[in-house]
């Protein structure tokens, strides 16, 4: 636990701002402010409010999602703060003449009366349960509302994504993100490295995401390397030394034809291919020069078993000559279970004829508009790829590119607050709550229960009724095995408690992979997944359905 | 047109960088470093490239796009250069080891040999048809590939998305970017608010984006401010002044109560609304006192046509005696079609009822998960509001998460080069190239026509054939009534050649309504639009079809 106030966890110093420095006060809806103004004119901007953000309902036709985005969070309200310029503008948005006093209580403004309570980044969440239980007065927690949303809705959305492709891709291949292209603007690329990466991903190509949260980075060239080249004789400097530095190759080039000319004759019993791609040739040659150690070829510019597999040979086989080896090939288009079988038994047959060890376990990578669908239906068809390379339909959420997290009044002056809706998945559970996971016989998370604040928690072995919030009928008495209180103290505000550090990126990801594995399997299945249980109190069941009637107008049917 | 180099148009300072300051030479893939890397080591480093960036298809399943995002590629162009620190990451990112002299190389590389041809922004553009020519020295371009596809691709499937949005709403109403919240990332809701306007939106919610852009701010109030008030009891403040300043009225509370009632007795002869929610009622009142001249009341919070539109207009006419006009009324949830006619009868029964000028006139906002079929399906029944207030559906685009512009060498060294694929639609079109737009007598654009760099223009009112690049058979001899080459030179680099503007955003956004508005009707529409022409001159279509032979390795069948 770290000491009070905005300071960092691992250096002592003042928590940083955000990762992006546009998100500042500023990036909120004008509302947020015309609601200040009118709190402050009444007098009750100062009322202490709670607000849950929560989200309705997990996205891509799934039944869980990770939470992501707490710690961009807890770094904005740590500097939350308006700067003069910032006021001016507010005073000039405003519609009509508002009083100079705001203006002074708005340049007066921090979070430093703000306490926030959140599930901790990483952590495997469900409906209705709140993320971040947000305290304090009512006009900042509002101004807070629109910043906190953006910075955990897309975090969130893409974290899960990222935990879904690992889950159909198995644990065993490596992920890959190479959407930056792509993405929804700069951060939409940054905030998708970081992100994916926290919900499983191995890697990303995003060089600036690499160097912003030490992600690893991977990466190979692209056809235009390829095509930039005409033919080996433009290759002027052709000498590699070998690994070992024992001896040098003085036309590395001509090496690379012989190995060609074997593999052409090796292969003429098993079916010719015909003469290959010299701007291939050259373009591989070229780059192995360059990385002798780290040759990774995308063979797909041509055509790749006829020219971009066996050019990938020629120059794989030649560095193995001078102590090198070869990590593999790309595969950028076509169909990739069919491609990657065929590569796979080319690089064995190449093995076999000359005796080159471990040659036919050369790593295979895929990229080319891959999502959970294709990767599924790969796995289905057999294939043969290692490295899968995902970007446009992971990045941008393709398959549903919004999670709808909302912000609701809970709780104002220890008045319970409920938002009605016909829809009555829209209704919000009032009352300034905890929440708690319980766990089962098998160690899986069972049920998530809310309860008020002031109830006694839930006991390891004592039974206790969880009911739905909105459904009667739907209720079930549970032994938990274990109790897990979900929200912890991540900004005390003026309230004298510890505040809970903020782990680095790498021990987050490892919890949510952790959390992703200890999931009964039913929930997390593509198909069909069964939902997992949110539930309440008895208590909080009875007084949500008081409050309820209490606050809905009664019609007059005439 | 403005001098060359780095100088902003309108103040004569240096070109500012890009909005977002994350938005540095890192902000690309890895392999482009790799690919500088291994050009540098093959010599090739500053070999001339000529590089096209364009998409294949146009989104949402319509036959246009608008072109956005050029201003800040222009920007980074301009501004980009790399730092002590970031040549350092890139040294340990680098497998291997590589050598010192790529790094003198790249810390002295800039864009000053760059030279970027592009299509003004917010121009109306079609696939294959090149947005962007970049030229320059191979290594440098390639570095500048993904920062440059972040830029274009998101902000053009933004701005397309509004004006489809547009399209759908008619002229005549308002449109409202509400998405900050929703959006992917911070500047995904920033470039959102700004390329949305462009596109054709009136108003964003986001106020960051009103500082940065001058865009006009729109937004009234949250449920949460009306379920933060209990009853109209809590109001101490109760005086207002009259609009003109003459008088006022010591309990607009009661004045309000006043109204109530007598609306309450006016209506019993249409039927009853009962008792309407004393919560909103304090909340509206409270609004309209902070706000006398802009209230504008959200109304859904408990029941809109038995509490939210009664206790709106008893304020609004409160609010009316002293002189002040209520702005209207927003709808948040249910049948948007039904409330708005409900809410406007009401209104006009005000209007007859107490002989308020215009009070039928009342605005009527809408928002809560609108799209493109929302909106038409609300046409389609017959609706009563004014302006729709859009977030989630508009900025995320939903309906298609991405745009897939790519970048493709075209030529290098003065040598044509195609990419070629299996998918006819994957094959780059390949030359340094001009690009034209012919109209026809309608003043409507016919086709867009691409040529060889050094081919003749094609000129008004003589005959040239222009050819589908893949297809032999579609082919059209056109007589334009009208030239207009489609790319300018933003940046020119070494050449001394003047630099087009960048104009303001507003300027941009009035191109792109009026380029939207010249466009023939069945391009535009939502159900089977008609395909606009994209072709090639003969000499170019020859060019093409020569070099694809050359290019494809011929098979062997046995």
């Amino acid at each position: 636990m770290a000491a009070n106030g905005p300071v960092d966890d691992h250096s002592g110093r003042v928590l940083a701002g955000p990762t992006n420095p546009m998100v500042t006060p500023l990036l909120t809806d004008l509302y947020q402010f015309s609601m200040a103004y009118a709190y402050w004119k009444a007098g009750k901007h100062n009322e202490r409010a709670v607000f849950d953000l929560y989200f309705r309902k997990n996205p891509f036709g799934g039944e869980y999602t990770v939470f992501a985005g707490l710690e961009e969070c807890i770094r904005f309200i740590a500097n939350f703060k308006l700067k003069k310029d910032e006021i001016s503008f507010i005073r000039e948005s405003l519609p009509g003449s508002s009083e100079d006093g705001f203006y002074d209580y708005l340049r007066r403004l921090d979070c430093s009366d703000v306490e926030v309570y959140a599930i901790p980044e990483g952590t495997v969440v469900f409906p209705k349960v709140p993320l971040l239980r947000v305290e304090g007065p009512i006009a900042v927690v509002q101004l807070l509302e629109t910043p906190l949303l953006n910075l955990i809705n897309y975090a969130s959305l893409v974290a899960t994504n990222a935990a879904r492709h690992r889950f159909v891709a198995g644990k065993s291949k490596m992920l890959l993100e190479f959407g930056l292209r792509r993405a929804q603007g700069p951060d939409g690329g940054i905030g998708a490295s970081k992100y994916c990466y926290m919900g499983g991903f191995d890697a990303t190509s995003n060089v600036a995401a690499g160097k912003l949260f030490g992600i690893p980075l991977r990466g190979t060239h692209s056809h235009a390397f390829v095509s930039s080249f005409m033919s080996p004789d433009e290759i002027i400097e052709k000498t590699l030394r070998s690994s070992d530095g024992s001896s040098s190759c003085e036309d590395f080039v001509s090496l690379v034809q012989t190995w060609l000319n074997k593999i052409q004759r090796a292969n003429s019993s098993h079916g010719s291919f015909g003469e290959t791609n010299q701007s291939e040739l050259a373009a591989f040659t070229s780059y192995a020069l360059a990385f002798p150690n780290n040759f990774l070829a995308l063979v797909d510019t041509y055509d790749v078993i006829r020219s971009g597999v066996p050019n990938f040979c020629a120059v794989a086989l030649a560095l193995y000559d001078m102590g090198y080896k070869a990590v593999g090939i790309r595969l950028d288009s076509g169909d990739l279970a069919y491609l990657s079988s065929e590569a796979r038994k080319f690089f064995c047959m190449m093995e076999r004829e000359f005796g080159v060890l471990d040659f036919g376990k050369m790593s295979i990578t895929a990229s080319n508009d891959l999502n959970e669908e294709t990767l599924d239906a790969l796995n289905k068809q057999g294939h043969e790829v290692d490295a899968f390379g995902i970007g446009t339909y992971l990045v941008t959420c393709y398959a549903q590119a919004a999670l709808g997290c909302v912000f609701k009044l809970v709780e104002i002056n220890n008045q319970p607050r409920i938002k009605l809706s016909e829809d009555v998945t829209k209704v919000s559970i009032p009352c300034k709550k905890r929440c708690y996971r319980l766990y089962g016989r098998g160690g899986y998370p069972l049920v998530d229960i809310m309860t008020g604040e002031n109830e006694p928690s839930p006991k390891v072995e004592e039974q206790i009724l969880c009911r739905h919030p909105f459904n009667e009928s739907k209720r079930a008495y549970v032994v938990p095995q274990r109790v897990e209180e979900l929200m912890k103290c991540y900004w005390p505000g003026s309230a004298d408690k510890a505040r809970e550090e903020l782990p680095p990126l790498k021990d987050i990801r490892e919890r949510c992979i952790r959390q992703l594995e200890q999931m009964r399997p039913d929930h997390m299945r593509r198909l069909n997944p069964t939902p997992y249980k949110v539930s309440v109190s008895g208590k909080l069941y009875d007084f949500i359905h008081f409050l309820w009637l209490n606050e809905a107008p009664v019609g007059v049917l005439q």
